[in-house]
This record gives C-alpha cells, structure tokens and sequence, in this order.
C-alpha cells in the first residue's frame, strides 16, 4: 500500500532565518521536495512557469481564490502570492514529503486546512538573552529601540503554541538537523503508519 | 531554569530486538540513561546484578509491590520484571532522559503515569517469519513457549494504538537512527518547550 505524503509547514518571525534553513535542508535531503507558490509576479530571466514560481495573471489568481485553489495567499509589494492546493495534493498523493515555507498569517491558513495531516514547525530566535545581549552589545541600539524589539518578538511567540514543534535557530547546522530529525520522527508516528494485515 | 527529563518508553513484542535496538541506541548516545529494571528471573551467564537488572527473590519484589516501590510491574512466563520508581524520578529530576525498555503490559502501567510526559515507541519486527527466526535463532526457549511467544505477538500488536510512535526493527542502524530522532524531536515539540520568562 502507498504511503501518503507529508506537508511539513516552516514558520516564524520575519528574519529569523527559515529560508535559509529551508534551503539547507533541501539541499541535503533527497526525499524532500519543496512547494512551488503561484505568483502574480512577473518573471525574471532565467525562471521558469512551474519550477521556481507557478506564474499568473492577477485575474486568474483571483478566480483561483475564488474558487478555493489556494492554501493560503498574501499580498506583498502590489503582487500577490499563494500556495496552490492542487500542486501541494498532487505531491502529497504520490507519497513525497512537502517543505512549504511561509509567514506566521500563511500558516495560520494552512493550519485550518490541514491541522491533521501536516506537521508545523516554528522558528525561534535565540533566547531572549541572547538576542538582548547581542543587542546591547552592539551600542548602536537605545534601550527603547531594544525593548520595542523584544516585545514585538514576544508577540509573534504567542503563535507558537498553534505549532507542533519549536526549532531554536542558533546554530543552522544543529537547526537543520532538528528539522530532519522531526520529519523522521513524524514519519514513525503511530497516526501515520499503516500496518501490515495479520494474514502476513 | 531546569529542564525536565523525558522517560522514553521503548516496548514491543518479545523477540523483536528492543534489548539490541536500546544497546546500541545508548552506546551511541552520550545523554541518554537506562532504567535498570528489577526481576526474579535467574541471571543468564555475563549478566550483572544492578547492570542489566537488580536481580531479586520473590519475596523481595513482593515487598518491592506492597511498598508502591515499582513504577510498573508484571509476571512473564513464571518470572516478576518491574521497574523501581524512585530510580526512575530521581533521573528525571535531574533533566535525564531515560530509556525504559518493558514489556507491553508493563508499558499500560506507565502509560497510566506518565502519560503527559512520555514518549511511547513500540518496536515491530519486520513479519512474524522473521521474529519466529529470530526467537528460535537464540536456542533457549522450547518449541512450545515459541508458539505461546507468536500468538501472544499477535494480539500485542494491539497495542500499538496506544503508543506514540512505532519503529519497525529491519535494519538495527536504521531503526536506531529512528530511536534518535524520535528523541530528538520530542525535545523540539512545543509541548516540552519552556519558554523563557517575560522578566528574563
């Protein structure tokens, strides 16, 4: 019997380093594939329709809201950007495992999607210590710039609790290989093996 | 502030390489603990007293149940194995991770304690030809507890249900890379993550 595929959501505050995570993880793992999103961008020279965005017109990309094609949306810099449900569900039913990188509103869309099926993960900061100490120890930040920031990372942490696992990226090498470890492990969860029949 | 330890319960049917499978996860692994379990059983050539098991008499363990001293406990072919409770939290206390490898009835019992804190894996054999190889490949058990062994297997496989995880033991590297990873990401997920204070 086929295994189903596995989406597995990377969130977390703007800066904090998910792409880059992402793409180190990707790059080490064959069996991962990554989300490509729709676009109302246009594209550049060198990008292809379908490999590093799904390229469309803001007319068809409102259609594909209209019609519930999209996982999740947003709207940056006049453009927009979605995840198309159709090519996460056509990766998720040929059993692959699906990396899909967004902000912290995204992944509360896809959360209401797909709370049971997939896997979400959050990326941290460094400590509170150690981002206020790198902050101060800089000197080029006033104590009230320092405690703006700290209470806006503070907020964007509430939506940790909406997630299933929290990775600290301090040190990317040790980040990413927490990220393996949970794909992994989620892979071994009792929800999602299917067993063999007692007539084997 | 400190961390709590994590009690990884490891459990299956007998036969399928969870003694090997918890070996070589602890030989490869520097923060890991193994709760030594207490048994009636006579020791088997090599094996030390306070090593492998606190080797007791009956009439001990007896006294070990009547004091609530074991966290759980079970009967098995004529033999009491149990394991001492104040070992184990004295060891999670410490912010260790231990490693409980018991018997699946003994894993209920637990599973009764310690269900918000543990982490439950179950070991499958890869089939029932394999584990029946394997249980006959140790020559020390009669024809007629082999039986007794494979249909008790079948109805274990029950259990599996109650459990968080399940590993199938094929390949002993590749399943013990599993048993780390699993462990691992349980320390990533967000139920376990204590998150510094606001006042930090």
């Amino acid at each position: 019997m086929q295994k189903k595929g596995m989406l597995v959501v990377i969130s977390g505050p703007a800066g904090v380093g998910k792409g880059t995570l992402c793409r180190a993880l990707l790059a080490q793992s064959t069996n991962l594939d990554y989300s490509v999103s729709v676009t109302t961008r246009a594209s550049r020279p060198g990008e292809t329709d379908g490999k590093e965005y799904f390229f469309r017109s803001k007319e068809e990309f409102q259609k594909m809201i209209e019609n519930g094609e999209l996982l999740e949306w947003a709207e940056f810099l006049g453009n927009f950007y979605g995840t198309p449900r159709f090519h996460v569900e056509a990766m998720l039913n040929q059993g692959k495992t699906i990396i899909l990188e967004i902000d912290i509103q995204g992944g509360k869309q896809v959360k209401n999607l797909y709370s049971e099926g997939g896997v979400f993960i959050f990326i941290v900061p460094p400590s509170f210590t150690v981002l206020s100490n790198r902050l101060r120890g800089r000197g080029t930040e006033s104590e009230e710039v320092i405690q703006n920031r700290l209470a806006r990372a503070h907020e964007e942490l509430e939506n940790v609790k909406d997630y299933d696992y929290v990775v600290e990226n301090n040190d990317l090498k040790e980040a990413v290989e927490k990220l393996k470890s949970i794909i992994v492990a989620e892979n071994c969860s009792t929800k999602r093996v299917v067993f063999f029949s007692k007539e084997e």
